[in-house]
């Protein structure tokens, strides 16, 4: 990280060559670099057009300015962006002469820690700003919104004052040490103690829907061979392929695709064919598409609508059920759109659909959508769905909230119980970034992108 | 082309993830738009934080959005800038939602268009636009920065003026058929046409520098096999590779790179090496080469210094010249650093170098640098540097012009010296784009880029 007191600078914009390109500057000395490039001071979030100049006096573009006083700023202190013509070279050379002029260079999330060392965001507002920029689905963006928000800040926020009351009544009996804690107190303590834990297992819980927004709905194509697997797959993708960004760190092999289906991202995994008699090499894909659909969100079974199918192994066909499964029965255009033969496993949804044609590819994915909406948080009220690291601290809180329940029936030493009631809170603590953890903060902000 | 009413909408910073992606829209709804979408109305040019609702109520994003009112804006018309966090997807579920509102998605250089159309830029400022966003050197941006800024208008207005003074006497005469032009004012119009001729040409002339700063200098390196010059090549490439843009649309092959040198752009041309005893098929090659050298801006001879060099092929030598060639003495680090070989053509300015450690590549390009800087139109004063249709339309003018003086001397029918003038005007007026010609602005925008 450069030193905190430092003005940097970086493109806040993809380079390209488009309409325009934005630089951003934040620090102290904005307003003094504004005066010596513009040759005028900026009014406050005023959009300018002013030439460039470099500090060779030469023209580098016209431009549009706007300067944001601090602390009514995204960082929180002075800020101002540049919008150059959209040309990756003026963009360098706006960030070449502010760096001749004493500018740092960003470093990646910069900006964000910075809003959040001056207390414009807490750390779960910093990490919702990350997640609306690598949202994949409008399920994911509306989610992060929420948190962007405070939403997830303001359960903490109302757990932590919860558990104080607690804590200031445990407190207060440890300068006492002959007394106990008097069997109203444990009661009205105990009481908090189970309302605050179960609101921390009911934020745990919104783990699972962190994963379904942030890394996609494990989706699973299975099936028997030629049933036409990896034409759905195609199909799906086809349809989408203008919506899934080339974002770098995306991890994807051949079996694996991106896509879109309504305001879900789904994660498509194609399988091994079910082959009742498979080969030696055959038989390792199908174990490898066992492990799959165990980890499955959602399945897909593919069956063949001209071919009566062999029945699924039994230990797949007990893993299918109607609210995570839907039947995809193919080449319904071989057969005149009604199916030759009976349409797999009872009491699964199905759809009749040809990849060829693309006749019923809407209404599967109106069934994919319907699905997976029910994976996900409910639309309306809260949409907390947190991530690893708030499950992480969440997790510790709960341990030392049952360590703190143990200590209080039978009653054990109150101190135990008030640094029991401490690492609750530090825990807690830790979601909104009220811990002081340079090397936490270092990594967290490190996988932001630079100019953010 | 949309509907020239219509409010259009568009991407107006590239497709990736970063801090933020604008969209811009411009047109007569746009004031209602933002009092739809922000539930308020939006002072001018004034940057305000607002959740972006779509028209189902949803919220999308935490924008910061800009408005101008026209006609003080970019087009002329009212415009609104939204600036959404730095996600394709977001961008993209704002852009369905202005298009679910009735804008329309904007064409190719539709912003710019419309800028031309109100007035707010002649047609090669709104050149000049597309000049600086592709532009691939800091000399290539100063010039667009001068043509934006109306130089080359201004040079136009300038003759223009001058010639319709021609004109005005000219056809104070057309009307009385049976009187000739007095001889007073045969010398003053001669005397003008004379003047603008030269103006018109020298305008012409700057047609060099536009390839130039447009397509970059086009820079042969040519030598005996080995000498090391696809290592050059790499070298080159290697220290600017990051400056280079992907774009689309640069032509290359294999043969083929641009780099930046200083502030200049060039295109570097690897050649076949001159072998003296070429077989068939290097022959050919070496014929290539000798086409490359012919059309060659400037030329790198590189010569091995630890070998006595061939002398080059007569025509080859006659034409390298010390303003544009330099001689690049490689592989000095097998000598330790002192040639061991006479150092080719007498008058080149020469430079000793290593591709393999990198000494000398420095100086190597300070020097080209400096002859680069030679083909350029000087940095001070106008660095008009016309492109291919103002070129078209100057010739035009000239033609025009020479028929004119015919005209005058021996003296002509009047009429003809007047329709001769207008067809300067005319072709003047086209630089400008005071012409009345749908087909030219469509092509001429269609080369824009979406959002500009």
């Amino acid at each position: 990280m450069s030193d905190s007191s430092a003005t940097i600078a970086a493109p806040a914009t993809p380079a390209g060559t488009s309409a325009i390109a934005v630089v951003r500057v934040s620090g102290p000395e904005c307003a003094a670099l504004a005066g010596a490039i513009f040759d005028s001071p900026l009014p406050a979030r005023t959009a300018c057009h002013h030439d460039y100049r470099d500090i060779a006096g030469q023209t580098v573009d016209d431009v549009l300015v706007t300067f944001f006083a601090g602390p009514h700023s995204y960082t929180g202190e002075d800020v101002m962006e540049i919008s150059t013509h959209g040309n990756p070279l003026i963009s360098q050379l706006v960030l070449d002469d502010l760096f001749k002029r004493g500018c740092q260079p960003a470093e990646a999330g910069e900006f964000t820690r910075r809003a959040f060392l001056n207390g414009r965001l807490d750390l779960s507002q910093a990490e919702a700003v990350m997640d609306l920029i690598h949202a994949r689905s409008a399920r994911a963006v509306a989610a992060a919104n929420q948190q962007l928000r405070g939403s997830l800040g303001q359960h903490m926020t109302r757990l932590t004052d919860e558990l104080l009351l607690a804590l200031a009544r445990v407190e207060a009996y440890i300068d006492f040490p002959e007394e106990d804690l008097p069997e109203e107190d444990r009661g009205i303590v105990g009481d908090i103690l189970t309302n605050v834990l179960r609101g921390t297992e009911r934020l745990l819980a919104t783990h699972r829907y962190g994963d379904l927004l942030r890394d996609g709905i494990k989706t699973v194509i299975l099936g028997e061979p030629n049933a036409g697997k990896s034409s759905l797959l195609n199909t799906l993708i086809g349809r989408e392929r203008a919506l899934v960004s080339d974002e770098p760190g995306t991890t994807r092999d051949y079996l694996e695709e991106t896509v879109i289906v309504g305001p879900h991202c789904l994660r498509l995994i194609d399988t091994a064919g079910l082959n009742p008699t498979p080969g030696t090499v055959e038989a390792l894909g199908i174990r490898k598409t066992h492990e799959r659909i165990e980890e499955a969100d959602l399945c897909l079974l593919v069956l063949d609508c001209t071919h009566p199918t062999p029945p699924l192994p039994d230990d797949i066909a007990a893993r299918l059920h109607a609210n995570d499964t839907v039947v995809v029965l193919n080449k319904i255009d071989l057969t005149n759109h009604q199916p030759l033969v009976a349409i797999g496993p009872a009491d699964l949804p199905t759809v009749q659909v040809s990849t060829l044609t693309g006749a019923g590819i809407k209404e599967l994915e109106a069934k994919i959508t319907e699905i997976a909406d029910r994976l996900q948080p409910p639309e309306a009220g809260d949409q907390i769905a947190i991530n690893a690291r708030h499950a992480d601290a969440l997790r510790r809180a709960t341990e030392c909230l049952a360590t703190a329940r143990q200590n209080l029936m039978p009653l054990g030493p109150t101190e135990l119980l008030a640094s029991d009631l401490r690492g609750v809170l530090d825990a807690y603590g830790e979601i909104a970034g009220r811990i002081d953890n340079e090397d936490m903060l270092d990594r967290l902000f490190s996988t932001f992108c630079i100019g953010k």
